[in-house]
């Protein structure tokens, strides 16, 4: 048969990654959503910390951000290095 | 049979690619949304800063961007370089 | 047998472009709907701010439908190029 | 056998239709309902504004229908072009 | 055998037809319930305007309608034109 | 084999018959809960407005029933017709 | 084999039915549920309207009770009809 | 082989009726609970109308109870009749 | 083979009365839970009516129970009565 | 073959009872959980209440819990009468 | 063959009893949240009464705590009686 | 053949611990969230009382914690001693 | 043939470990952000009191914790011990 | 045949590593957001706090990470050590 088990493998390896990109990128975008929002609230009510509340939230979004990363490279250590 | 191991490998390519985009883009759609919601209520309550809110609101969405970016990166990879 | 392996491919590139675009319009239709709804609410209590909300609004719209292009894209790719 | 490969492409780019207009278009739906909910509260409150509101809402309104119309694209190439 | 391609082509089309316009019947059906309600609510509180508010809710309602005609659409192209 | 490829079309008509009218009963149902809700409340604080509010209602509800209608039509259409 | 097709179509309408009317009946209890809802809230605060306020509860229940009863003339054709 | 088409028709028929009581019952259920709730917070605002809201409640929750009904009505037609 | 097809309907009974209690029992569970915390916050605002409230609580929750009941029997007849 | 029929009525009996028993905790689960919070939320406002208070919650939670005893009564059933 | 029947029941026996613990944990665990949150809002606002709403709790819990009693029963029957 | 009846289920334990383990985890996490989230709150509206609540929070989440040890019992359960 | 029942036994035991982990860190992720962004709340409107509140804090995730290190224990004996 | 045991293994093992740590990063990503939410929030009200308050953000955030990393470590485990 054609299939071999080598094969089978490498094409695990591309259906995990896609599920590990795919689900892993819904947490951080409606959770850095969920910053970017409140921040543009707060800003809105007190201008003048504009600086300091855009660097919170950049701060709060980069912490965030951190899940999506690693799912990042859990598919590309998927692809390329497995 | 006419099923090589490698067909199967490359099918597996594209239905990944599929669900790491199509799962990958629910997070920052939504986040998205609600930073440009809080945003044009901030301006309608504060028009006096409107270009600091644009611009807040463009550094929020485009860190939330990030994720679904990945996704892009990920489907891409497994559709051209895999 | 009549299934040859380049038809599984072909196959499974259809159905992942499906999968792409539908789940890929999810998110951003939500969260444009979103901005469009506060939007008109500012206007309807701010209405001389209207065209600086509108121009918000499509601003951030437009930011939020990206992932719903690189849905769009990679649908695209998997149906055309693949 | 009498299941030829071209056969099961073809299936397969129709189920891929279905799926990709059925699920494409929940979030459109929802998220110009969330439109059309806000500017008929906003006209309500302040119906002298009614024409500027309609306007934002008809412009709120397109740019969220966008993903549901790249999903009847991507059904109609999966039916009719492919 | 008497499972021909053709005949399996055909109970795909059905198969993604249902699934199409059941889906595709949510979103819309929710969304227009939403503008439905707050312009029940706008008509109560304003009844002076409740020409203005049909008007507005059938004009939202029609933009909320039209992914449900798309996926009414692409159920009858896969039963009748398929 | 006594499983004709005949048999299999109708057997999937009528699972796709099911997945239609099943599913696209939950939107309309929903919203129009949600136009009657608020209709309910409306005229509770606005009694003198009853008859424009009740014409209201319907006139929501009844919008929000044609997508329910497409799925009865595609339902009908599966059994019936094909 | 003892499975002929046209037991196959038999069993599809029966599974068919019971997908049709379990989803189908989830929309319109949580709709009329709603409706029910508001005018208990109503007629507490408002008694003196109890008659008008019945009426409407019971017309928009009415209505949101149509795509039950859609669900349940499905399921009743694909039991006895077909 | 043991397994004829006729046990599978009743096979079928049984996993049909618990799918359709099954789902069935979510609806109704919360959406009894829902008229329920506001009926008893309404009484405890205003005691003096008990019985009118008792019967309200009782009416809402019947009409609410219907499709609730049809799925029994469908689920003991897959049982005994069919 | 050792499967007989009267084995396959009893093992379908047993799978089906399962579904349909399990799933039967969320809805009830979950309304009756908003009767009664409404019922709480009802008597401990105006506790001189509890006679009243528990009687309306207790009414309300045995109308929301009924679903859960028809549930039961249809589980007890697939068990027993099949 | 090792597989008899009675084998596999026992296993779909065990899957069955985990069914029926896991789905079945949700509901009376979240339920019971909304009338003690309410509970809780009265007596702390109104202490002098406890005992009324007390005494309601209970017999609120006491009929959402019936659901879960049916659930549990048809576990057993599954497991020791079938 | 290898596969008897009578390991295809223990298999499914846990299997079942995986799902019946599993699933049955959530809901007594996001109701026991509820009430506990509850208990710690009304204790702030009034921690004259803690020792009465401790109490309260507890018994709202306990009685919450139920139906995760009855999942694990099951598992338990189902893991060692079986 | 090389798989046993005896390695089936093996199999069917590890994987039904994983569920059991699993979905069990999140109850109890949300639950206990939402415990130690009002906690919170309350000491800061109430710092003088911050050991009762402290107190208070450890043992609504303690009763919290409840289904996830049995979640986890079961799951060892079933890897060690089964 | 090439696949032993051992060989099932370690990929069951790595599934089940991916899924325990996986599911498990979604019930603490979310109930631990819940007590940080009241502590946040908190410590905000009353900032003398930031140690006590960082303090609960820290003891409330802590806790929350714990089902999220039962998941990590389980799919830690799932990958080496077994 | 070419599929061997120890393949199956590996392929296992990619797939749980991408299952854990897509669903494990959702439960992060949505926790560290509401954290960073309130804490942009708490800076907006009281700026001068915002040392102390992007102090306790970033450690409620560090505990919330926590379970995200426990699934790179599955995954990683998964991919490499197994």
């Amino acid at each position: 048969m054609g299939i071999e088990g080598a094969d089978m493998i490498v094409a695990a390896t591309y259906i995990g990654a896609g599920i590990a990109m795919g689900l892993g990128a819904i947490g951080p975008g409606v959770g850095q959503g969920m910053v970017g929002a409140k921040a543009c609230e707060a800003i809105g009510k007190n201008p003048s910390e504009a600086p300091l509340l855009t660097r919170t939230m950049l701060v709060g979004q980069a912490v965030a951000e951190s899940t999506g990363i690693y799912s990042l490279v859990v598919a590309m250590l998927l692809i390329f290095v497995v």
